[in-house]
């Protein structure tokens, strides 16, 4: 059977992607890795939509995470974490786990940060040093407005640290125009790659807190990674040199299509996928939803869990379930990457047919019309 | 120009590992990926010769090194680095990092560790909790004995921790028959793959150790490890799924080769590869030398960058030349992982012509003869 992989992460890697990688390994302290690693940083940078330091660490995005927390901070440090679901409690959670009290503004799953809150608690507490979220949360399919949130925190001492790693390429970040300090990305979403490597960028503000930072890192140490870089286009420690093949070879894609249009394509699939699943009736759970992912009310009388594994085993077809307490509750069908018109077709036209096996009644192409619709609109 | 890729890491890679890594990628939270990883965990443990719990990290070997100080230890715990190289030097600096006060027996490069002092150390010091050091010293290409450690180590409250990162799959460590409580490995060097996995095993004792750990660690923490691949088989953070299909294949090349047939290989090339040099009146660098790399002296009035420069401009052919104080002065050649008998006679051949160049006067076809020779002997 056909497997189609159109879940949030990993996403689907294009062949010319995963055949760049399958080149033969060349060694990680040559001119010619320099060369490579040189262009793969400035066209992250491109994408990232910055002129920032960019790092790559062989990592999975979690290690991006924490990379911030152990370069950025110091015990004592007064931080807040702005948590919309269950990435913004792993900011939570690794700020804990170094010994931080991270304070917490949290949401209900499903809604998105209000910018009004973040402001009055910067202002009240001028001495926090930062404040981490999400761009978009896969948990819940929300996007939280960092544009608004880094006009607050380019008024205040504090600094941005967001996590798009399930966002980035897909979702759009001006990290520069709007002033984002540190953006934390992954391979395994947007990228069309395999999962692997985390990437972070890092503002001249952020700069400032990193010289200050006692908090113990080796590994995720920001400062030896610029010292190689800077030296000699490398880094400190053997690279996961195939993946940065891999890598090149999708942002030149990325860079081909190009980055605006890029965007135009996740946001139309998008429109279409909830275009396509309110039309069956289905009511969406994030309240400003996201253009990476889809999140969807499971409805009544039908076992979420159930539907997503038969989905997958009956079609081939994998969709993602939800986290935590909402696992059953809610489904996520994901639109990013290496992903275009036909596979937010094949979502809604696997969801029509198991919804028919699991005996709720849709119409059979009621779903997939409406996203066709959305498609053919001037 | 066609390359001959022969330096101590990252190695050659052999195609059908490199196709096995540009298969289409699978979830990390499937039935199908729960399979791979338990069977590449399973073909691990074989490799590591040990039942112990053996985990998988993306990253670096490095990442794999620091995992070990940060689930260990608490700040306060004495320590013993037994140094005998660059990578000595740095389980010192990860352990500075996160404010321990290692003691080192350091000693010069070239030489490998005296087993009578690390005893006396740990009779006279019974409260030091672990034991850091290295299997083969890549920077000196140095050996160390490893099972007379074990042995010490044992006896003592200390667990033995080793960095077997540039050895194992080359240079045999029979963790379980010695009693070795920790190894760290990585994939780009005997174990046939690219970089960006790297491997911890852990002995029942070592787990008393973490037990009580107090360092802060999230990404590296080896109970959240534990418990996602006992509960599914999955790893806590999303995994360098497509390495993970290389790896697999790599294992299986190396199980189907029969693990001491691997090693026999790599003690004939060592074996062969110094009787080339040797032959040529060049010196060997280490006092003990390891099965994976043969470092040795560049000869008086002989530029070493430059060699190691024109063999590769000028031959295509990649050696490593030395690290720190000894850059320039001495050059490293592997025969590990994914090497042959020819890659020794390359080695050979480039460095007899490319001294031939240099005005350093050699036989030509002498050092290829006495390799010839070692593998023509019954």
């Amino acid at each position: 059977m056909k497997k189609y992989l159109v879940t949030p992460g990993p996403t689907p890697v294009p062949d010319s992607v995963l055949l760049a990688g399958a080149q033969p390994i060349i060694h990680h302290r040559t001119v010619e890795f320099s060369k490579l690693f040189r262009d793969v940083t400035a066209e992250l940078q491109s994408v990232f939509q910055t002129k920032n330091d960019l790092f790559v660490f062989s990592a999975s995005g979690t290690g991006g995470m924490e990379s911030c927390v152990a370069n950025l901070l110091s015990i004592g440090d007064r931080v807040l974490v702005v948590n919309t679901g269950a990435f913004g409690r792993r900011w939570e959670n690794i700020l804990k786990v170094y010994g931080l009290k991270p304070e917490v503004i949290e949401y209900p799953w499903g809604k998105a940060a209000r910018i009004e809150e973040i402001r009055e608690k910067l202002e009240e507490n001028p001495e926090i040093k930062a404040v981490f979220t999400q761009l978009t949360e896969t948990s819940t399919g929300v996007v939280n407005d960092i544009e608004s949130m880094a006009k607050i925190t380019a008024q205040s001492k504090a600094i941005l640290v967001v996590d798009a790693v399930s966002g980035l390429g897909g979702q759009e970040i001006k990290t520069d125009e709007w002033g984002v300090d540190i953006v934390v990305a992954g391979s395994q979403k947007g990228l069309m790659l395999s999962p692997g490597l985390a990437f972070v960028s890092i503002s001249k503000k952020a700069w400032n807190l990193i010289e200050e930072s006692k908090l113990p890192k080796f590994y995720w140490n920001f400062k030896t990674y610029k010292k190689f870089f800077n030296e000699k286009g490398e880094t400190p420690y053997t690279p996961a040199v195939n993946l940065l093949f891999s890598l090149h070879e999708a942002l030149g894609k990325i860079l081909e299509e190009g980055i605006k249009n890029v965007f135009t394509r996740h946001s139309l699939l998008a429109r279409a996928a909830r275009a396509g699943v309110t039309s069956l009736g289905l009511e969406l759970f994030a309240e400003v939803p996201c253009d990476v992912v889809t999140s969807v009310k499971v409805p009544e009388g039908i076992d979420g869990i159930s539907l997503i594994k038969r989905m997958r085993d009956e079609y081939g077809v994998s969709i993602a379930g939800g986290q935590r307490e909402f696992k059953g509750k809610i489904f996520r069908m994901a639109h990013m990457g290496y992903m275009d018109k036909f596979d937010v077709i094949i979502e809604l036209s696997a969801l029509e047919m198991m919804f028919n096996k699991l005996g709720y009644k849709v119409e059979l192409g009621k779903g997939v019309a409406a996203v066709e619709k959305e498609f053919l609109k001037k």
